[in-house]
């Protein structure tokens, strides 16, 4: 029997004994993370599958996961001999997790699932489909009771985040987030204590950071603020002096409590909480003790949002530095597949580059900086049909050697001390098709155009995203997923409030502002065939003011070339190529003072339109 | 005293007498109908104030006029002298008339206003806002007390609208009609009676048109619809045989009420209503007496919206013939201007042209068509400065003659036999500055791109607005309102449910459907020196389906030069110079065959390139 198989059976049986009907597992820790620890890798311990985003539904007799459509392929592969059904998220039909579970349970149902993983903002809106026959039994971690050598929660040191790089002190943010949270106060005499639980929030808030989760810098903790207190509680233990110095912020420190931390308040106490990533237990522990909660988007999620002139200083220098890595393996890859056409790329000791060796060979580039501190999430390298995944990663299981014909796709981005980056460049191997040529110049246009539009002040993502879409559109293409992200200071790789996509269902959506953080990502992917994703980050700017409102723009942070071999001039109009052109210019202006070696100057300088060749830098 | 001052004082006499701490104003009729009659231009009355849109707030000692953008210039110069402040909405810091009627009134005060011609939305709304201790006097008709000679509402004849014309029977759209209301039924079983007041969905519904309200064909009605009956209450008297015929389609005729229409049904019938255009009379009927109230969009907005293949025929075919008429005065006005310059313009014998007599040759030139009905809105022709007032009305007190420099915009439109149309073009009657010369262009740039833009299927006015307004805010300019409405047909010149608007907050958007007629008509508007619009009709087409998606685009109906002579080239790029050159061509293409008169031909025909003019057509 297949050990998944067997592993679902333990589970049903165990769900048996216990009276339940139905389990519930979301891949989720207790701050609902983009991404989790091993510790919380329940799904992959259960199924088989690996990937980032799933759902598990549990009956005694069927068991079924939910992912989406980065992972059809992958999910059906690793689910086989499981006996788990493959829901596609997004197909037609499929229906959504909690409308299956209102289907697969009766009245009086029990359901069971660890409150501590699931948002209370899921499980209310569960309890109000199913009616209050069902029963919650949301102290039920069933996996961690098979799961005999569960890897436990990782626990790192903490450490400052000096405000030379956050920019502000954490005193004055948690004024803003007081005076924020008041706004929210019938009665202003109210005592209240605000929970965050969301580990970039707390890692903002209190200038900390840590390591807890591979790539996002961040410590397990929950933070809580009262109107006089303010406390962290967190599992690693703090570099040396950080408490000290945290408690002369007027911040009390206090241990992570057995995964669900709460804090005893006077009766009467309003409680605010963002139930979209407070875990169940939380809101539970409050609601059943009569406490009046409140509901509220976290407030630091707009104030992150918004980065202040250190954050930027730092993050422009740090893409400076990331551009630098990314021209010479730009540079380096491209050499080695024109000297070895046709066939596989081999190095200069004649060994093969892989999809696997060329993120190694990333990896090292970056690691020559000496505030690079680790990758800000997994590379993606992705040659040929590959790239057609989003979110494809090779693995030494199964990886394509490169060849010196078609495209390479990088996504890959770094954690410095002070800045995240996020950079996607598709590279020309050798000959491509027309059709490659093409859609490889669409997604050159669409990138170019939207760094260069302007706006007007209140314009949120929803507005800005067909300046990127339309060539796409008019082409009878589209890309299945948004254009842009907000991305973290030394945080995490995505964060909102702010993004840009056509349509915005799930309510996430806010004003761009000057000093967020967007990138324009733009690309076309074509099953079995080829993929293409040019990614630049920006950030929101002043433009001018007028009789007529406040118009916004973009700075580009990010300066590598964008591969002319690509280009088909055919698809550009006269104003797309000089954004081209003037794009080059600006990378040889911005990268060039900075390059040690000059033979990367030098052919970098060939990206210049023959009038700046000649002129002396 | 000034006249207007006067009814003020009269009205707020009234007011004290009756024990009223606040008056609520509103420019509607009892349909809420965009454009009312004489009858119920109370406002113009009270205040002079001769704008489509404004709303008065009035207590013992002061009055408030609420308007838009479109109308602060105007509403400044009218409101002189009447003590009435101006509150212009939309600018910071200016209430809301709800806000204002909030902080005007205490917990115990009587409102007044006339529950016939307030919406149930909006006094719901402020009731909610205001709390319970506010009394509603709503049979308060105060402004009729004083106004001795008000006109009477006008009913006129009503007359069937073909299903030649319609292209759909009355008993189709009625089922489609309750197949959608029997949807928002908790129980299939229960009775219900849906009131719809809004005279276009009735005309549209009942197939009938008649002239109760100057430029919109329509009758003043009230329609019912049950399960198995359906009723139109009208004031007009039916044309020969049409009340025959709407009985042969299960409709009953019945007469229209002293201003508030209300059907009796037995208790426990679900009542169905659009709040946001049922006046509150209505609405207090039913809910006083115990009735389930739904609150619903009229189904007809979104089934009227989507024009049918007749109506789009028939629409298609009145443009052309309107483009007739608009090359021809554009060749008549331009052709005098160019030989009277300098000074004012003067027809060949000897007249000077005016804003007023230019109107008067529009007009004269539509009506030689025998299909033309009458105009679809009142015509703006407004020359130089008049023109940065985006609704100006030039009237026999106050207007401009046209001089031989600067430009002349000319906003009009016709009700046709079966189709509405609304047409704005600018053109240069000689000397123009640099930046009008660079306004105009932009304004080209921005109609031409996103007539020619494709889009994604579920994408609405909000996503696309950018695409016209991208040009004028990388130049700090912006039109302050929306860039496109919906169209009827043979109906209101405005209409929904969609429209194109990057910023909508009063919820009223809806996905471009195929079929769905809207306007495109951008334009720069620069107070004291000079206005440019220009607007084109387009109905909503498939563009292509590929794997990726279902992408649309517009058809345009319009085929009318864009002056040459407010042309400078350096404002676009070349893709913007291949759509102008190729709308010239498809004007040429679409309206030549129909051009009666061989010299307006030739002075089309150099609207060409070179190489399309030497072409045999």
């Amino acid at each position: 029997m297949n050990i998944y198989a067997e592993r679902i059976k333990q589970l049903q049986d165990l769900m048996r004994a216990e009276g339940l009907a139905l389990c519930y597992i979301p891949m989720d820790d207790c701050h609902m993370s983009e991404y989790v620890g091993d510790h919380f890798k329940c799904i992959r311990f259960l199924s088989g599958f690996t990937g980032s985003a799933a759902t598990v539904v549990i009956t005694p007799d069927e068991a079924f996961l939910f992912t989406d459509g980065r992972y059809y392929i992958q999910a059906a592969k690793e689910l086989e001999g499981s006996g788990v059904k493959l829901m596609k998220s997004g197909m037609p039909g499929v229906p959504e997790p909690s409308e299956l579970i209102a289907d697969l349970v009766k009245d009086t149902d029990n359901i069971g699932f660890d409150g501590n993983v699931v948002n209370a903002a899921f499980a209310l809106s569960l309890s109000e489909k199913l009616g209050s026959g069902v029963k919650f039994s949301c102290e039920n971690d069933l996996t961690g009771e098979i799961w005999k050598d569960r890897p436990e929660q990782q626990f790192t040191r903490i450490w400052e985040f000096e405000e030379k790089y956050a920019g502000e002190s954490t005193s004055s943010k948690i004024s803003r987030i007081r005076a924020e949270l008041e706004k929210d106060l019938k009665n202003p005499e109210d005592d209240y204590l605000y929970i965050v639980s969301s580990l970039d929030d707390i890692a903002w808030m209190f200038n900390i950071r840590a390591n807890d989760i591979p790539c996002n810098p961040v410590a397990y903790a929950y933070g809580a603020i009262t109107k006089n207190t303010a406390s962290v509680y967190t599992g690693g233990n703090f570099s040396e002096g950080l408490e000290k110095k945290l408690e002369e912020s007027g911040v009390i420190t206090g241990r992570y409590g057995a995964r669900c931390t709460c804090m005893e308040v006077p009766e009467n106490t309003v409680i605010f909480m963002d139930t979209a990533c407070t875990g169940y237990s939380i809101y539970k522990y409050y609601e059943s003790r009569g406490y009046k909660i409140i509901n509220i988007k976290n407030p630091s999620l707009l104030m992150k949002g918004i980065k202040n002139e250190t954050e930027i200083k730092n993050t422009k220098a740090a893409y400076i530095k990331d551009s630098i890595v990314l021209i010479k393996f730009m540079k380096w890859i491209k050499d080695l597949a024109a000297k070895t056409e046709p066939g596989c790329v081999i190095t200069e000791d004649g060994k093969p580059v892989t999809e696997i060796t060329a993120a190694e060979m990333l990896l090292k580039l970056r690691s020559q900086n000496h505030d690079f501190l680790e990758p800000s999430f997994e590379t993606i390298a992705a040659y040929g049909p590959n790239a057609a995944m989003m979110h494809y990663e090779a693995v030494p299981e199964n990886f394509s050697p490169l060849k010196a014909k078609g495209m390479l796709l990088v996504d890959s981005g770094g954690q410095y001390m002070g800045a995240t980056t996020d950079i996607t460049r598709t590279f020309v191997l050798g000959d491509i098709t027309a059709d490659e040529k093409k859609s490889f110049t669409l997604t050159a246009v669409s990138m170019l155009r939207l760094m260069n539009t302007k706006f007007i002040s209140g314009c949120t993502g929803e507005n800005l995203d067909i300046i990127a879409r339309a060539p796409m559109w008019a082409n009878g293409l589209d890309y299945k997923c948004g254009t842009g992200h907000g991305v973290g200071c030394c945080l995490n790789v995505h964060e909102g409030p702010h993004r840009i996509k056509w349509k915005i269902t799930d309510g996430r959506k806010a004003e761009l502002v000057p000093g967020m953080f967007v990138t324009d990502e733009p690309g076309v992917y074509k099953e079995g065939l080829y993929g293409v994703r040019l990614e630049n980050e920006l950030v929101v700017s002043g433009y001018m003011e007028t009789g007529d409102g406040t118009f916004l723009g973009f700075e580009n942070m990010t300066f590598i070339p964008l591969d002319p071999d690509g280009i088909d001039e055919q698809y550009m109009n006269d104003e797309d190529r000089k954004l081209f052109w003037e794009y080059n210019r600006q990378i040889w202006e911005n990268v060039s003072p900075y390059l040690d070696d000059a033979e990367t100057k030098r052919w970098l300088k060939k990206l210049l339109t023959a009038d700046e060749q000649e002129k002396e830098y």
